[in-house]
């Protein structure tokens, strides 16, 4: 049996689970303060080019998202996103539990198009009955999205501009970001995301930690936000456990490494399904690859291979979701490449 | 330098680490679906003699006991809590961020007394006002309490007596369980804490995990507790980082074995403590030893020794913390002594 | 100058004012205990055919809005409402606010549609991952919608059933529910709604109280409602402002008679703007008229008479609202024959 | 039947009821926009002796605590309150409702001591582990307070510098404003409060009107004020209803007469009740008086007069409250004199 179900199928990448077990008796103090955290947020500073900025460790992306947002919206305002966003649909409502709305915009293969945010921008000062609706306080993207998809930094300056034309902070959400970064077409740098946002998160989870996210301010943080993460529930005790793992994400380059070879993995999964005739139900340029599947074809395929079910295409068809990552192998590719 | 600065200094148990390595690469579905989960509710659910218990894995003990609480209480209710409780002090208002509020009867080195929470209750439902106030939902008491003292079984038993006799569930906040489980005095054993509440967790935290806490419900969870969980951004995606770690320490009795060793090294600390003349604050049969100290004394051991402030006791003394856990050494005990 | 601006441009139908002055002096108790207030929910609970409904007084709609629906749905539940919803939209994210998404399924000028909420239900239990999703934990509709429109018995029985298939309450927002009971072409009654729906209000500041909405639980309250409405600041203190508004609205079918002197003025007026040639950018059936009108026409009226901008048609046209209430006059309408 | 059980148990003072019917039919627009709101401001600005103050209608005090506090607190703070406080005792959560803690320090007769806030407030920054703690964001006191007492000028300043001192805004809550402001010993004026404090609200409901807390920013509003109050479902449709009643009561000192008369009513009843034997449970210079009485008594007095159980004294006695307002008669409290 192989698997592409996802992304964090397997636990660590081994060089962290090193690190974990040779520092794992030196005894270090809790909640983020320990020399790792303080470590790797100096190399993720040094990665953004962003001197100043702040950097925390959490644990999780719907957690992230939720601290986040919370944190930097005011009481009257919302979070802008796409209706496919991870947050708009697939957070159990995580957002709107800390009393903030979810403003939708179309989503377009999971991007958000610079031109109808600003008609929504636009028309929401426009009408008349603005009080009387929630205020939009920051601006939600997902990089890659959900779909796989990239923004391109013309995309997203165009986005940023605006925002900041409309003093609404922008937020990226990456829990995948590695592979968006890693991706063969990418004109979108890491320091290029640190200047156009105002606050994003380097993915872990996803990116070959057991666990764990790094949120980045480039600029400014909101004040005490430490304390509006032990109010979310949010604060890790051995705040070591997410210090030393991106310490040694951010060490040799191994985040990006490990990204690029799921890049890499995914093109040859992508050649392969190509070749297997198979179509894509959209482009995706990063580690997710997603097909159209004969409901026959899928059935028996999952005898010998797990993937993701995405949604159903048709009464005889299903888009189906393969995954790559840090673990994945080339025998793996080959062997689906046998099976299909 | 030694630290007894706390029990969640160092990383995780040894066999514990181990296990994670071992199994790194297997591919297991997420959010605690996958095997070593299931693994663990099975032996968490023998431990605590309740064969229909529903056993789920969250991170931290903040937020545990938010979710929990928060998935128990009906919107107009709140949880009652020792004035001291981490809850009511130490969360930075992470229960009352969800809405509810905390209710506070006066704390006994951290113990709720049965016979003050009688009149609580009965004076609630007395007042003619009482529906313009906070309706008793929960009752929350912690196991160790904050001060390292412990419930006697026949305590326990009025309190749950009493929720019952009110139809309020009663939860403990086991941050420390394995050290109250295993104090010398003890006649509180897991299965009459799982007969007395209505819900509990095991943590792992402080007692040889890197991260995690076992929430038993002993017969009836609160419906969709998943999604609450999810919705607080409290689910791990690689549920396998908690459940691992639970299977290891349900596995030949480590939890307790563990816990058992961080005791017996608190009986010899408090020997070295009670004859180098120093006075407890207060008597604490668990992992977590307070003493009044000179504040001359406590400078000059700072030096060698790392331990925690506790609060100030008069003009010139302090009342510190020591604390022992799974990774506590006799040598280090043996050193101490040598400093006082 | 006349206005047909909303229907609360004036204060309360003067019966009502009578009755304040006429009890004003005598003493009562508070919070909805007093006389009047029995009074009227033995009214409302006649007039809904419903002998054991529970009837609860509120100040405004969107408080009640927000009280109910926070009151009826479980934590992790949302509530599903057509896009256009006025909790949707309209409330500044009140319901949010108190932890729940607005969950929206497309509004046909402002009505559900029972197949697509049938399908928008099956599929979210179809999806594997509904439990990281926010569950519908109730319906809302409003009657008359934002539009004016209005539900047929058929309709709402469709609903109805579909809500009790899935066990889902069914909430109706009844701001101008008199406008839709009286409404010449309907054929849904009060007690229809009453057996149709687990809650619903019948709205008093929109069809001729100061301020008041009657909520109706036609069969079973949320439990200690009460302490939920304080809990929300809803609660008022002299609740006779509002038991006396609603047992004089109850009294002798003045509700119903000035709903219908409502009626009765908006057929006259959508003669009088059809006579005049402007189209009607929907149909509606109650007090609100909605007409696409030349801009430069509509500055011009504007001179003479108010009415609201409801949203740009085109680039020279707007829809317009004109709303009839129990205080308009023939002459009125007579008089903007004469300035169109 | 005479009563004196409390300060709300009539309708409005006669001149509104007399406003609201003249000016009835009027049409004016909503939600506090309209002329008669706009004198109001006007006139309470120029009572309060501030120029830009900042005044909002609201419905209820609970209501108006809960959005004040709510928007003037960031995210993670809370706010202190004596803890007979009303918002920490009697509005069923509300403060909690919306997220954030009421902190509190000891009640003297419902006062806060100086000495002891600046205590509390040096003992949090002092605490090593304050990040994981609540932060103090706003000091709330009513004045007169729940039982009735009065800061005096040199107690309201001092708290008011050490909020400043701390950067703390200072939140008065003026439910029963108009007899602390009338009572015969007291040496503080409505600009004084406007100048201590940095939001406080003028209460109506209990002074003569129907309903309605007028709420006043003497320096600056949170941002979107309009916008939380809606968001808190608080925003009222028909603004009038508060508007004329607050203009009538701000027009020729209708407040401060009606105020001046509960007092001098309060003063007759102390003397009966004085001359009757009866002790007082504390001293009350306003219009709440609270006597300790024998049960026998109580019992045989309520026969005849309506009064409140304020709380039990000892075994056979019981503290009651007395109250007075705008409507109580001179017969009244010689007819209680007569029952006695």
């Amino acid at each position: 049996m192989i698997s592409f179900e996802n992304d964090y199928i397997q636990g660590a990448h081994p060089e962290i689970l090193g690190r974990l077990a040779e520092t794992n008796l030196e005894p270090l103090s809790g909640y983020g303060s320990d020399s790792y955290c303080e470590s790797a947020r100096r190399k993720i500073r040094k990665a953004c080019g962003c001197e100043n900025a702040e950097v925390h460790f959490l644990v999780g992306g719907t957690q992230t998202n939720a601290v986040v947002i919370d944190a930097m919206l005011k009481g009257y305002e919302g979070v802008v996103a796409a209706d496919s966003g991870h947050i708009a649909v697939h957070e159990a409502g995580a957002v709107e539990f800390t009393g903030h709305k979810v403003l939708t915009v179309p989503g377009h293969t999971g991007k958000i198009d610079g031109n109808e945010l600003r008609r929504y921008l636009q028309g929401f000062y426009q009408d008349e009955n603005h009080e009387h609706m929630v205020f939009p306080g920051l601006v939600y993207i997902s990089h890659p999205t959900e779909f796989g998809t990239l923004y391109t930094k013309e995309e997203l300056r165009q986005i940023s501009e605006l925002c900041r034309d409309y003093e609404i902070p922008l937020y990226l959400d990456g829990a995948r970001l590695g592979y968006g970064l890693m991706s063969r077409g990418t004109d979108l740098s890491l320091c290029d995301i640190a200047e156009f946002c105002d606050a994003f998160y380097i993915g872990g989870t996803k990116v070959g930690a057991l666990c764990g996210e790094a949120v980045v301010f480039p600029r400014k943080a909101p004040k005490h936000f430490l304390t509006a993460v032990k109010q979310h529930g949010a604060l890790l005790a051995k705040g070591r456990l997410l210090g030393i793992q991106f310490d040694t994400l951010f060490t040799d380059d191994l985040y990006f490494r490990i990204s690029s070879h799921a890049i890499e993995m995914a093109e040859k999964l992508k050649k392969v399904l190509r070749e297997k005739g198979l179509s894509f139900a959209w482009e995706s340029p990063t580690n997710q690859q997603f097909v159209v599947m004969e409901d026959e074809k899928m059935k028996q395929l999952r005898e010998n291979v797990v993937f993701s079910f995405w949604e159903k295409a048709d009464r005889d068809h299903t888009i189906v979701r393969f995954a790559t990552s840090w673990g994945t192998k080339e025998e793996e590719i080959e062997e689906l490449k046998r099976l299909l």
